[in-house]
């Protein structure tokens, strides 16, 4: 936790983003930390706990909230997901689009970002409702695109198993292509005169099907939904394998970073930084937010004691059988300490690469990778722990994705004890930003900037019914 | 309008279920009638309005909001879509499942019915949203299920067009086939003791994989999410083909009607009640509900005043839009007072056959087919759309679809009119209903009855993964 302590202290500082991660679930981002006495009354199916976090997140300063998702078990520990079960990692778990949408109705300015898979929706349904719910929020949706990797996931929807990695991201290419063409090209700005008089509420000279034919899909449209506050949500990325760097380069304006230090940060953000340039976009137009969990003590004895009394409660079971999942491999089948065999590995290589870049020296067998599979604490003081996140920022990140650990409640200390502080030094916003999720996370306007793929893409037009490739 | 009028009159009065009948749209029962002066400020992106709506439908004693869909626009009126988009004619349309969850999040009571097709989600992905939202709301969710009948539907989700209508109701079969194993048998009861001590959030013993393997779908499972109040959703049908019908039969808990008068509403139920008996239901277990629009007056000059006002707003290019698409037939490529040619009628068969036996004799030309395709109004004093509506009660109609005519706000209408006739005559009730959606519409308890088909389907167990054929 104090690798980068002392390197960029002085150096400049600046307002942070602030995310609050979690899932529609047994908060898992640590196994077994359900058991936890703060966990006792935690009830993911209780909509009035949800209300009450979200109103706590609004009224904390945090810019949003982030629901992570996948649309299949863990079931590679052993060969079942039994150990999943068992510690609710991943199973239960409900529909982040309609928990945002019914926090939407009890929030004002609070961004909702949830993670989606181009496997579990069609796109034609995905951006529909996306658009409804931009609309119904006041263009507050950001979304975080992944492809899934778990091959339960797959067997979900029709498939024997996951995709190969790149095709995947082939494909993901495409989804976002309809997508795009959906939300950017079918209805054109000014659509809508809604003229009683002319008997005109929509402009059919302006609205256009995208007549998309592809690899994956085929899509008529018209987008059914006219041009919602921002258009296209936010666009989120979380990949760190080399497809997914150049994924995250050619669409994503937030990363979300597991770095294992700010060194490790700084590596990964120049990566995509000069990936999204050879793209024809601008470093700055991605930002960067780094998954940290904290925690407070008013002594930094203090919050170390309670870190050890958090690591009682861990599930080694159940960090086993979650990293199995997303390393691929059955670690109850493997020496777990004999050296780490890459070879083995067909999970989230991306997730390897980030931990052995940032503590080459630490992860030497399987049980060392599964343990640092977990993103980084910071364990101290709230002062402390603004000195780190000062040097975070010194690394160039923008953000912090602060983790529900031990449970949903860390972010109500964390308002507590540490914003203040925040606040203070500048770190964190201390007034409402007015406008969409785009603007408060630091956009120029509500829309994609006109360098983004998906402003290039051109409508079909009555006349030719051409489409422009993407990009 | 007043065809029933004296016959049930003194017939046993009973207590009707009502649902507010509406999208998330321009309000377009009556196509044109966005332009009426009432409809001036309505805009269906804007969530305060239907928050509002909401509420005022929750105090005022309707039991749910019902939000119809599709997921296609109406293209087959000079083989375009144009029309529909200058009346707004089911395009622009947003998702009503998101609408749906936001207004949970502000109602204790309403029940939360819409329309999703067997063709826009694929089944895995739906049964978790809906399992989802289920529990957000504390059990108050209804799925009118459709097969969908738009060929651009179609086109959006990647067939060449609309598979045929027989082949549809297959497809809808095995999509509930899936669903209801993911609701019914994935999750034994009591498979989630949270036993922190034990280390068992789940029980692995009790969550099953539902391995299905069909002509349309390959899910594995197990279901995402535990289960909710009402596992399976009240259960909607509102076909009246006679695939629709057989339907209904097996499938719904709820029908909706578009009768054109009690008699023709009498018919149509006394068939699906004995098509239900033929399939090891009673008659009992399935409830109706007529959709019927009102014209408020407090006199029966005044009322009838209104509806020549409302009725001058009528767009007729709108009416032909809406029912060329309905039909399957363009009737802007047709001579309209040339006699119906039943050969030339692609479309909803049933509608036209619910019109014929409703009203022959009104039903010679084309025209005369698209003017009636349109649902019942009841026109009159409060006392007199009380009178009307015992007529249906006694039909053996069990509820009543208040369609938004000419706007949303002819609920407000309805409520400060109409309701305190219909509490005063015990035709509507005076307090809430506790319970699920399914309690409230009159079922014995949460959960769909043992002879439902879904709750006839075994769990997949570890030791046999074999599937009992669904019925």
């Amino acid at each position: 936790m104090s690798e980068a302590h002392a390197s960029a202290r002085g150096g400049r500082s600046r307002r942070l983003l602030f995310s609050a991660f979690t899932t529609v679930g047994v908060p898992n981002n640590v196994p077994g930390l359900w058991r936890h006495p703060t966990a006792r009354h935690l009830d993911h199916t209780d909509l009035r706990q949800w209300i009450e976090l979200a109103q706590l997140l609004e009224a904390g300063g945090f810019d949003m909230l982030f629901l992570a998702d996948q649309a299949g078990v863990y079931d590679t520990y052993h060969g079942c997901a039994d150990q999943a079960l068992r510690d609710g990692i991943g199973v239960p778990l409900g529909d982040p689009e309609v928990l945002l949408s019914a926090l939407a109705a009890v929030t004002d300015d609070l961004g909702l970002t949830f993670t989606s898979s181009t496997l579990q929706e069609l796109p034609f349904n995905f951006a529909r409702r996306i658009s409804t719910l931009d609309h119904l929020s006041g263009g507050r949706v950001g979304w975080n695109i992944v492809t899934g990797y778990l091959d339960n996931a797959a067997r979900n929807f029709g498939l024997p198993q996951q995709l190969p990695h790149d095709e995947r991201y082939r494909q993901a290419e495409e989804y976002l292509d309809v997508v795009y063409r959906l939300w950017e090209t079918s209805w054109e700005d000014g659509s809508l005169p809604r003229d009683a008089r002319r008997g005109c509420y929509a402009d059919p000279a302006k609205v256009h099907p995208i007549d998309f034919h592809g690899g994956f899909y085929d899509v008529e449209g018209p987008h059914l939904v006219e041009p919602s506050p921002q258009r296209t949500p936010v666009l989120f990325q979380a990949g760190s394998s080399s497809a997914g760097r150049r994924f995250a380069a050619r669409h994503a304006e937030i990363v979300f970073l597991i770095a294992r230090n700010p060194e490790g940060a700084s590596v990964h953000i120049n990566d995509v930084r000069q990936l999204a340039q050879a793209n024809g976009r601008r470093a700055e137009d991605i930002r960067f937010i780094q998954g940290l969990w904290f925690v407070i003590g008013s002594t930094e004895e203090e919050a170390r004691c309670r870190l050890a009394e958090i690591e009682e409660w861990v599930s080694f079971e159940g960090v086993l059988a979650d990293r199995s999942a997303k390393l691929g491999i059955d670690l109850g089948a493997v020496d777990l300490d004999a050296p780490v065999d890459e070879a083995l590995i067909r999970g989230v290589q991306g997730t390897v690469r980030t931990i052995r870049d940032g503590t080459p020296d630490r992860v030497q067998t399987f049980r060392d990778l599964a343990m640092h599979l977990l993103s980084a604490a910071v364990v101290g003081t709230p002062e402390q722990i603004a000195d780190r996140l000062e040097d975070w920022a010194a690394a160039g990140v923008d953000g912090v994705n602060v983790m529900d650990v031990p449970t949903h409640w860390a972010f109500a200390d964390f308002v507590e004890h540490v914003v203040p502080v925040l606040q203070q030094r500048g770190l964190m916003r201390r007034e409402h930003v007015s406008g969409t999720l785009r603007e408060k996370l630091g956009g120029a306007g509500p829309r994609l900037l006109d360098r983004h793929p998906a402003r290039r893409l051109r409508a079909v037009t009555q006349s030719t019914r051409e489409t422009a490739p993407l990009g």
